[in-house]
């Protein structure tokens, strides 16, 4: 089996992470995840800055939330970036589980590689009838 | 209602553009909505270059296809370019519809706006259970 690219390991690093924060630890430190002018899109509402996101994650209605990845996929990008869209199924207490997938470009800051965008959207909405 | 921001608007021309012309015309003038060195990642599947991405659309194993929207998102990114991520539903011949997602990035290249990267994922893994 191949070498991973770099890129693709970086990525996988950051997922392990983004979700495993988002899950098990306090979810306000996700902000350390990201950039200072991050874009984030939840859902179709678009926030802007750290700060902003991490409130924005914190005050989601849930207590408990698991994330179960179940395909992500990793590019480079000419701007020396990583792009990663990644799609699972999360259950946010005892609601059923949910389809969901996200998007996420990574960038090297400061000497880290951090999200600088962030698009998410449940995929209840996407079932053919 | 808010004007609409110039990325937002560059998207979705993009967006009508690219599966108007992947539905209803010769596939392999897709090619030109490309970056010479774009890359795509095909139902976890590299493609790498204009060229190799226009034979791999134009190789799919279906005569007709349709696809429809549901969902559109876009940011602009640090380095100028527009991320968007589309998802919704597709029909290949007479086959059920599909529920599918895709990313792109545009980069303004030689005075037009092309796709340098390209993720897509069909979502028929990622039902609950």
């Amino acid at each position: 089996m191949a070498e991973k690219q770099i890129w693709q390991k970086i990525g996988e690093s950051f997922i392990q992470e983004y979700y495993n924060q988002f899950d098990n630890t306090n979810r306000m430190d996700i902000a350390n995840l990201y950039s200072p002018v991050a874009c984030l899109t939840w859902e179709g509402s678009p926030v802007q800055g750290r700060e902003a996101i991490a409130a924005k994650l914190v005050g989601l209605p849930f207590k408990r939330i698991k994330h179960v990845i179940t395909e992500q996929d990793f590019q480079p990008t000419m701007d020396n970036c990583i792009l990663i869209m990644a799609f699972g199924q999360l259950q946010a207490d005892d609601d059923p589980p949910m389809a969901f997938h996200q998007v996420f470009m990574l960038k090297f800051q400061d000497n880290a590689w951090v999200c600088t965008n962030d698009v998410f959207r449940l995929g209840i909405h996407n079932i053919p009838v």
